[in-house]
Order: C-alpha cells, then structure tokens, then sequence
C-alpha cells in the first residue's frame, strides 16, 4: 500500500534473517530499502529514526530479536536465552517513548520460555514476531474500517506527525480512515501539519500524494488558525503510548498543543492506535526522550540557526485524556471513559 | 543597542535621502547594513522583509515618504502633493497587516496638508518622519519600564517571533521588559519559538545571545510542553495590529496558539505594542496576508518537502483580546476591558 498505486510496498519486512523497510531518513526525497543484518542494526535504525512510529518499531524490535535467534550458533538453549535476554535490552534502549517497542518484545520474551530446545524456541520467537507484524497489520485495516465511519462527506481533517503506512506495517493508524474514506468517495481534505523538528509532515504528504488524497501542507503554528475559522472539521493523530489508568497519551510534540485547540473551538481529537499502543501499567508521567538539538539548529546538514544558539528538543508530549473526543481501535471507537 | 555591548546601532536610520537598515534577511548569519536610495527600494525591502516588525515598518514607511518629498524636484506644491500622495499607495501596498505602516503613512499625509510651499511641505513631512522615529523609541523605552514592572525574579518567558530591537527602531517591544529586568539583575530565562516559517526566532536568539541574556530555541511545537509543565511562568509577544472596538489582535502566526495555550494552563500573556500599533476603527476580521508556499517548501535556497508538495502560508492570526491578561504600552498597562 505504500506509495498507493505507484508503489506496492509494505514498510517492513522480513526476508531470510534479513529485516527490511524503507529508509525514512531518505524520504521524501529518495524511496530505498534498508536492509539490516542483525538485530544490533535493527535498534541501531530504530534509534535513527530509519525506522519510525510506535506500530512500526515495535515490530521491527520483534523481528529484530527473531534476528537475535537466528543469529545463535550454539547448541544450548541457556546461550540463546542470554543472547535474547541481551538483544532485548539493547531494543528497549533504542527509544524509550512507544510502548509498542516494549510490548513487542516483551511478547518475544514470553513465547520464548516455552521453547523445550534452541529449535523449538528459534521457531517460537520467530513465529511470535511474524504474528505481531500481521496483527498490527490487520490492526491498521480494522482502525481504517472503524475511523472511517467518523468522516463525514466534505470534511477538513488536521493530523500531526506521520501515524500513516509508513509508522506501522502498512495503512497506517491516523491514515488509515482517511484513506478508506477517500477510496470510498468521501470528499476529503487533509491539513498536515509539517511537525518540526524533523518534518514527518513529509511524510504523510508523501503519502497522501502518492493516493492522490487532497492536502495540504501547513507549518504547525498554523494548525490553530484553520481550527479557529472552523476550516478543520476533525483532527486525527497516532499515538506512542496510551496510558490508561492514568489518563493521558504521548505521542509527538505539538500534539498536546493541537488537541487543546481542537476543544477549544469545538472540534473532535480522535486519537488513532492499535492495542499494541496501549500501556496497561500505573505510572507517573514518562521520561520524555530529549533529542539532540542539532534536529533543529540544523536542516539537510546546514545550519539554519546562529552558531552559539542551543536549543531544547522534547520529541514527545503528553495529552491528557479529556482532550480526546475518542480512542479509534482495532476493536472499536472508544470515548476515554469507556477504557 | 541592537548588538548589546558588541555592537552599538540602532535597527533603522536616515542619512541625507537614504534610508539605512540591518537587513534581517542575512541574519542571523550576517550583520548588514541595507541602504535604501529612494522609497519604491523602502517599499520593496518592506515587502521583502528586509525591514520587519511592526513598528519598524511603521517608521520605515514614514521615511520612504521623505525619501519620496526629497526626490521631488519640482516648484509645484500640487506636484508634491500628487507625488506623496503616489508613494502612499506604493507604501501602503507593501504589506498589508502592521497597521503602523497605515497610521505612520496616514500621519504624513496629514502634516503634508499643512505646508503652504514645495519647501515647507518637504521639511514637515521629514520632521515628521524623523519625530515618528524618535516616538517609537522613547514608546519602546516606556514599555520596557512598564513591563520589567511584570517581570518576577527567577522567571522563565516565553516569547513568539521577534519582537526585539530588530522590530522597532531600538529596544524592542516584547524584548524591551526582558532587557530591563535583565539588566537590573533579575535572574530570567527565555524560551524563543523559532517561529516558522520564517524562523524569526533566529533573530530574537541573536538579540538575546548579544546581551548574555540566559535563552534556548524551541520548536514552536514545544511551546504548550513547556507551558504545561509550569517551565513558562509567563508570555510576551508583540502585536501587528490591535483592533480594539472589535477585540482581538493581529500578529505572527502561531501567537493565537500560545495565547490559547496559555490560557489553559494559567499563565499571563502580554501583549506589548506602542499606541502606534492601534487601530481605533472598527472592522470585521482584517484580510490575513497570505505569502509563498516557498516560505514553507524551501530553507536556504534548499527544498525540504517533496515537490508537487503544496503549502498553505498564512502569516498571521487573530488572537480574541480574551486571551489576553494585559497589554503593555508606553502609557501603562491595560487589561482588555480598560483598552
């Protein structure tokens, strides 16, 4: 679906011990498949964002682990538990905000205890990391034919960041009602915010080209504007991690803002995301990931802010829960007190 | 001023029939002076953005029309008088949201009426012009006083654009209480929204680092983070235009989002203009200057978004006085209810 009719891709695969996506960090200038040899490479590409949004890293860290099984050479199955137990902390350190990347492995982890031999356990933990792919990938349909029912004819739809195809397996969370929505007729426009620092709005416009969906690029301090002349009917976003119990989702920076003035002028926030997003645990606020400056002082390599200008660089933030209209699921539309 | 102890100027100045200014499209990379032969340049770097900020064009307008009486060479007042007349419109077309640059024009054309001579006409209209410049720097001095006034002993502010010396004829607007309170020792911290697409927050960074006054960039995603968790004890903004009988203000796009912001988490947000930059009519919504997708697609002459990537650009928005705690002027500090 990647690309629509252009290109037949999805963002991730696995081929062999091989794990490929597309290079994110190339796009949209360039389209390419990354091709990463082991898991070391995989978190490594996590890390630099080659591979992004919460759906997608946590099935790349579960392919990556898969990796980490093939990888092991021995004969005992104490050897392949340590070298998973090993690969999985070195995922879980590649960022620290989508829980899709530690529900993932932890999942891996879990089949893994009821391999009897390394076989069996190889088999297990590769088989899990497969599922995990397809069920996110039946996820993101599911969330389509869910989300879709909340666009009316002739809408005006505002998303931040990239929660499309190329942030899970394929159709995308925030992206997928709107792509069932325009291929079934409905008239649709799509604000898209261009989300600095590091321009995910590229992204989804990328996207939204190559399906020839209606759009528009705006900066993100322009979100509020087209909120307020009431030229945004609806907003849809991702999320990196819904906190349930204590009520608030992270997902990237601006979002918070954008959902505060969606209330403010009326209009429904609609948060998109697979159960794999969800954070079924108690806890206080997240640490949130401080990103290197450098994503902002710097574009394409060049400097776009004085030499001696330092810069603070949240990557996510955090959205209370009652600035939500409603969760989108695989399993159905949920207003945040029905969680 | 601008420059701090570095560099000792102010942001615009006559000189014979030339009108010199730094050109903020080189900062904050190069420090420039731009000298301008005659008022259809004055226009052009106003429509440029040569010389920005409300007050600024404001004053480089009333120039531009001295520029224009001084290039004049004929003995016909009527001759004079159709011949400013002419350059008004050239001013007044050159951007069409600071409502100084109308009042400043406006103002010319009044003492214009009283010259009974080619001569005395000539000399009105420059001292005019000259008095008009000289106001804007003793408002700008007022509203520092006025405003330092707010400014709380270990405060961190948030401030959108530039609303520095670089936006006035010196000191500033917004930045002019952040100058004072720093200079009398109070112990602040700034934090600067980049402001896109035109990343005016480069220009407020480089007022800020020329001083020593304690500042980091900020997406302007990263604003409501910050707000949010009460790192931002308070808000100073400039304005383009506050329209009082129909209560709102004018200014960068993105200050209606941070006025929401601030609202909803409980912070002050001022507003800081000189009187010049009032407008006592009554009006409907003012047309909101649309500029080039470019500002959006391109940085430095380089493309970000892929093309056939269309962008929407408006340049400013309305904030609803509602918004607002106070605004901060050279003759006081008024809530909204007392403008």
């Amino acid at each position: 679906m990647v690309g629509g009719k252009v290109l037949n891709y999805k963002n991730i695969w696995f081929e062999g011990a091989k794990l490929c996506f597309i290079d994110q960090t190339k796009l949209p200038f360039k389209f390419s498949i990354f091709t990463s040899k082991d898991y070391r490479q995989t978190a490594a590409a996590i890390k630099e964002m080659k591979v992004r949004g919460a759906p997608a890293i946590g099935v790349a860290a579960a392919y990556g682990l898969a990796q980490a099984a093939l990888e092991f050479n021995g004969q005992n199955l104490d050897g392949l538990v340590a070298q998973i137990k090993k690969a999985s902390s070195v995922m879980k350190g590649a960022r620290p905000t989508a829980v899709d990347l530690f529900n993932a492995v932890d999942e891996i982890l879990k089949v893994m205890k009821k391999g009897r031999s390394v076989k069996e356990c190889r088999e297990l933990i590769l088989s899990r990391a497969e599922a995990l792919a397809e069920e996110n990938l039946q996820a993101c349909k599911k969330i389509g034919e869910n989300g879709e029912k909340l666009i009316k004819n002739n809408s005006s739809i505002l998303t931040h960041c990239n929660a499309g195809a190329l942030a899970c397996v394929d159709y995308g969370t925030a992206l997928a009602p709107v792509r069932l929505a325009h291929s079934r007729g409905k008239k649709i426009f799509v604000f898209v915010d261009e989300t600095r620092p590091r321009l995910q709005g590229a992204l989804t416009a990328w996207e939204l080209q190559n399906e020839g969906i209606p759009h528009a690029l705006i900066v993100d301090n322009a979100a509020g504007f087209y909120m307020k002349r009431k030229e945004v009917n609806m907003c849809i976003v991702g999320a990196d991690r819904i906190v349930v119990k204590n009520g608030y989702l992270a997902n990237k920076i601006g979002t918070y803002e954008k959902a505060v003035l969606a209330k403010e002028n009326g209009i429904p926030f609609y948060v998109a995301a697979p159960m794999s997003s969800f954070d079924f645990g108690a806890k206080n606020e997240i640490k949130i990931e401080e990103r290197s400056e450098n994503e902002i002082l710097f574009i394409g390599g060049e400097r776009i802010f004085a030499k001696g200008t330092r810069a603070k660089n949240p990557a996510f933030d955090i959205t209370p829960l009652k600035y939500v209209t409603a969760v989108i699921t695989e399993t159905g539309v949920f207003k945040p007190r029905e969680l």
